[in-house]
């Protein structure tokens, strides 16, 4: 089929190569050899419907590895861990003869309530842009194909096939488009998800500023759009905004709109075969992949996901050294997740897997009989629910297993039915049995380790009452094998925190907007999203973005900045590993201008580099912070602008613990714009032609204004209070005021010759 | 001039009757008997220019009674005193000869930096548009118009004249715009004052949509509307839109594009005929008032200035009863502000009074030779700051004073260049060194009562650490008297706080937006202004809205409500004045729906009284909360709801000092809206008619997604997170998905029929 394109089709078979064939699969023109293809859903492993492709099957699928959702993954804040689970995946896709799985999915966390949280990597958009880029690779580098999703704006699951997500343009650029921006631009994703939602009242799946003119025009994606399962509302809308692909099948009537369109001539066809050509384009790309015969290695795959799995885990708190475990220790291991593990979310992304590690299982392979159990609390749907026994009998047993041990290892977390696709958390707090559980545990043995299992933050009340905390987030179908190397130390963790871990849900800066109500939640927050805004109001966290401790210590030797040919900054700090076990730093980069002329949050992450650093090792760590990275969008031009002058950087081990601040001299680009009669006076007296002139004609209105009139007091305050009064008024406004010596006419004139760069005739 | 109309006129002299003659005065039609009339400046006195009408003028003006600003008489919640200054700035008016006072002010309080705060009363609508509508009323019952203003969401002086005010729907409806509602239709002001900014995008002076449809079609208004001075950005879109008067003169220029435009056809004459009308009615109306001849009874003016004063005094604390001091007390009256007294705010509002009062002088009328003074700090521009003595030597003195006496009574305030139209302020810290003068004041003696004169907010970071604290505001020229009366007990205090006093600027909702840039600022924090934020976030403030305490005591009853015949909320409650001194206290009533379909904050305002009750005695408070009070701004209907259900009323003392607490049931308004295609499953299952239809057809689907096969971990938790997740779905995406045992069609003609409200035949 290398030789096909759309021209060589019917109208109708260009309509039906740009809807689904059912649930998972494109439409075949057998005529013409075009093939179908299937794609499934991911990103975290492989889920394909095991009941074949006309089934709804959104319960089996074939086994598959369960790797960590990207909320466990994008704590190691590494791209070569990512592309090689994506590398992984994208074998495991290629065995079952799948062209596209579906993801990575990099929505920025905008509240930690959202419940589909668990499959995005981040608060920030520099993380979510290289680890989503990093997972593209991966797959992609295996001849399948990646569907960068949810494009774009798509934050909560409430109502969100119908809510618009208002959003003013800098926070939609420099927060939420910003990630995709930089996927496509450095990964180039086969195909390009867009949302279910509205996004500033159009529908993401017909909007053409979206699909066309940022996502193709300003970022250059030459690839395929395809729906969200069911977010077409207009297909023939849809399609001329450049959305290529529906999904799932409409059963042949919207294909049937497209082609009455075309014929009606309220669709341009050269529209329709542009959107044929990409599926094409799609199905060829799927073609060139070699066949690859399985069985799947399930062992090796087991052991990249455990492997993953440890680097997902983040350490917020080891107090006196606590942690890790000798094997020699009597450990008391409390709560029902160590045998009933939660591994990952719910909803599309769930993966049936190939075989699942339980904490209890392999705590035991490593301390044997020093470890002993109690289930402490019931799972929801677990054997210890079914068993009928009380919380009080439970707590009691836990209890005494605690208090017979040197430590106790508590496994609290989320029940499975409070984080899912589909819906949103209603508060962030763990379950009120756990808590008091945790609380008998604590009074009985204060040498508590509290380890959690959660997709989404948690409210951690308890966190100055405990030693040591260990967050695990979700960590696939090897995480219980991960629990048990980091708390052992055989791994030493080294994941940070991608999401700011508030103190109440309330500090937010979502809520009160979150999730918005009638069809609208509006981005109220702006720019300052997670420490971004707990950094501009001075809020108090629980553990800041970019925090994670390790059993070794890093110091950090004093950072240089310096520019590159290109304009990106070139950071170099010397990072020591100062202890005695090998371990991984994640060394992160926060810029800020010294002073600016449009907001700024405190600082915004703008590198980082997970660094592996032998014991009493130093390394020269090189981290370069991208030019484009500085600009804002400016809303005057509408376009990318880097801000001329100093700019802080600062090398740090998280957003609250800085290490090396240094400063740089970066060079801005032009920002020239015609004045208008709507000038203010400051515009005018800062233009180099202008300025001088229009100075002298309002001399004599200033002096008035300023009050020479001693009989009275003076209307301003003082001459400073004058000017920043004055600097605001429009210049055409002025003309008129007593005072104001020159007329409208005149004014346009000057204006005029100031935007032609010429002084006007005297 | 009683029966001229438009008709009888030329075009040319419509148009000239629609601008300013000069920076005051409208135009004359002298053929047709039309006069001019003069419009001065407001609102807390007279602001005539003394220099002639063609004069700027923006300096010296005849002497007029310095009423408290509204940020001072605001605190007295009590519309008769405000109607009672209103009064008497309309005769001072009538003797100059005024048409047209420009104010009141009701913008409310966003931000405390807003530069302008001090000409406002309230962060809450409801006393903005009560204490608004009093004021009008007062002037205006001595036939001297008003203008309300500035109209509309006009809360900053950052770029005042240039910035858009982004708000959505809700906000804009309940917070922005409900407290000129109010007044337009309580109140009837002459002319209404279009602000400077734009709002969403469209100059308010150009806005048919706020100056037509919302501020007549739906409010009533027949007065004249006005444009801020300089306000006009383009004078045929502005008439077009409702503007009836631009202000001040343009020197013909734009009356010319009238005519041109009339002539060209690009407006209609009647538009025109419409504008100068309203500008006739307005000189007729101005012409019904009898000539008021002078002098001013500076005196009695003077008088109730001073008891306006005493009503504006908030007691923020006093404990241990060091207020109020006895005459025999030894009293060190401390800081610049007792003899250089700050009363009044600068800008367009800044009245030349007849007299001003320095607290020291009124302090010593009472205390005598037991009052000792020493200026502590100095003032920019007064007589200590001219004296060139150093603040060491200023502190030292001070502090030798405070030692020697009994208590320290130490006036702090923000300087004058700090507060004005025309700037935001940039913090809202008071000067390190006044608060260092404290500090050291507070060492050398514990008894310390702090006064503050300041027209906006202000930390008190010394809240704790001072036993009294009187905030005084701005206090007119009569406030060192009002300040004597308070402290020596002469006035028992009873006002309470319009504005949340925060601990941090960081805390305030509009923090991080505020002020914009580039020409728009986002209302991000949506209705959640004021106090509605720090409730709504649970969030800590140094002093609630609604708190002041009083020299007596006060107790509540039980309170108790019932609905009236026309749908209001009738609040009865008994009060005691449970001390020895005669004394008023503010009755606060706020309420919520114990539930609600929509964000509510978690209580409201809706009704409050000032309420005078002698020592020991006990008097039944009636409150009435309007139904129409009670309603939400619906955007699925564009209309104001009453939600039906149980309303939680909340009898209070302050915000946070709730008293009595009684629920009610309210009957709410009908919201009946036709489905749609885009219906949620949810929407349409709560349907009468459609509901158990789309429940059948829908059955195989939902039981298939719950997970029957048990090979498989299910997609979904349970079926509460399945029915969570479907319930928003859209109805019309469903069809086609497997399980969904309907056709679009048949779906489509199922809603037909649930809005025809029949059944669709089987």
């Amino acid at each position: 089929m290398t030789d096909i394109s759309a021209s060589d089709l019917t109208l109708e078979e260009k309509a039906s190569l740009t809807s689904g064939a059912d649930f998972w699969t494109t439409k075949a023109v057998e005529r013409a050899g075009i093939p179908s293809v299937m794609m499934t859903d991911g990103p975290h492993g492989l889920r394909k419907q095991s009941g074949g492709t006309d089934h709804l099957g959104l319960a089996s699928s074939v086994p598959a590895t369960c790797f960590p959702p990207a909320v466990g993954i994008g704590s190691s804040f590494d791209p070569e861990i990512i592309a090689r689970v994506g590398a992984a995946i994208g074998v495991e896709a290629a065995i079952e003869d799948v062209a596209v799985v579906l993801g990575p999915g990099i929505n920025i966390k905008r509240s930690p309530l959202c419940g589909r949280n668990f499959e995005y990597f981040s608060e920030d958009p520099l993380v979510s842009g290289i680890l989503g880029a990093a997972s593209v690779r991966g797959v992609q580098s295996q001849g399948v194909g990646t569907s960068l999703k949810h494009f774009a704006a798509n934050n909560q699951e409430f109502d969100r096939m119908r809510a618009s997500s208002d959003v003013d343009p800098r926070p939609l650029r420099e927060i939420y488009l910003r990630g995709f921006e930089r996927v496509v631009k450095d990964a180039s994703p086969w195909t390009v998800m867009c949302s279910y939602n509205k996004l500033n009242g159009v529908w993401t799946s017909e909007d053409p500023w979206l699909l066309t003119s940022v996502l193709r025009d300003d970022w250059g994606f030459d690839g395929l759009v395809v729906s969200d399962w069911g977010a077409v509302n207009d297909r023939v809308t849809g399609v001329a905004a450049g959305l290529d692909l529906e999904m799932p099948a409409s059963g042949g009537r919207t294909d049937a709109q497209l082609v009455d369109a075309v014929r009606a001539g309220t669709l341009a066809e050269s529209v329709l075969d542009t959107a044929a050509g990409r599926a094409i384009d799609l199905v060829r790309k799927a073609g060139e992949r070699p066949a690859v015969a399985g069985p799947l290695d399930v062992d090796a795959h087991h052991a990249l996901a455990r492997e993953a799995a440890g680097r997902s885990i983040v350490l917020l708190k080891n107090d006196g050294g606590v942690l890790p475990l000798a094997a020699t220790q009597k450990v008391a291991v409390i709560g029902a997740f160590a045998t009933e593990p939660r591994f990952q979310g719910a909803g599309s992304s769930l993966i049936n897997p190939t075989r699942v590690d339980a904490a209890l299982d392999e705590l035991r392979a490593v301390g044997g009989g020093n470890v002993t159990y109690a289930p402490g609390f019931a799972v929801a749907g677990g054997a210890i629910a079914a068993s009928g026994r009380s919380a009080d009998d439970l707590r009691a047993e836990a209890v005494t297993v605690a208090a017979a041990a040197d430590v106790a290892v508590v496994l609290l977390g989320l029940p499975a039915a409070e984080e899912s696709e589909g819906f949103d958390r209603e508060h962030i707090d763990l379950p009120a049995t756990q808590l008091a559980l945790l609380d008998a545990v604590i009074a009985a043995n204060p040498r508590t380790v509290v380890v959690l299992s959660n997709g989404g933050v948690v409210a951690l009340p308890f966190a100055d009452r405990v030693p040591a905390i260990v967050e695990t987030w979700l960590l696939g179908q090897a995480g219980g094998g991960a629990v048990a190397d980091v708390l052992y130390g055989v791994v030493n963790p080294s994941g940070k925190l991608t999401e700011t871990v508030p103190v109440r849900v309330e500090d937010n800066p979502s809520f009160g907007n979150f999730p918005g109500e009638f069809g609208h939640v509006r981005y109220g927050e702006g720019l300052l999203v997670g420490y971004r805004w707990y950094d501009a109001k001075g809020l108090e966290v629980t553990y800041p973005f970019g925090h994670g401790l390790s059993y070794t210590t890093f110091e950090y030797g004093a950072a240089t900045a310096s520019i590159g040919a290109d304009g990106d900054i070139l950071v170099r700090v010397d990072v020591t590993n100062t202890g005695d076990r090998d371990g991984r730093e994640i060394v992160q980069v926060y810029v800020a201008p010294a002073q600016s002329i449009v907001q700024r949050a405190p600082r915004e992450l703008k590198a980082f580099s997970s660094v592996a650093l032998a014991a009493g090792e130093t390394r020269a760590v090189e981290l370069v912070v991208r030019r484009e990275d500085l600009a804002y969008w400016d809303v005057r031009v509408d376009r990318w602008v880097v801000e001329g002058g100093t700019y802080a950087v600062e090398v740090a081990a998280s957003s609250r613990d800085i290490r090396s601040s240094v400063s740089v001299e970066v060079a801005g680009d032009d920002v020239q714009q015609d004045l208008t009669m709507n000038s203010s006076v400051g515009d005018v007296l800062a233009h180099p032609v202008a300025g001088p002139i229009v100075m002298g004609a309002l001399g004599g209105f200033m002096s008035e204004l300023s009050g020479a009139d001693s009989s009275a007091a003076s209307m301003i305050p003082d001459d400073d209070a004058m000017q920043k009064m004055m600097a605001s008024f429009p210049i055409g406004r002025l003309v008129g005021f007593p005072g104001v010596e020159v007329t409208y006419e005149q004014v346009e004139q000057l204006i005029a010759a100031a935007n032609a760069g010429v002084l006007p005739a005297e």
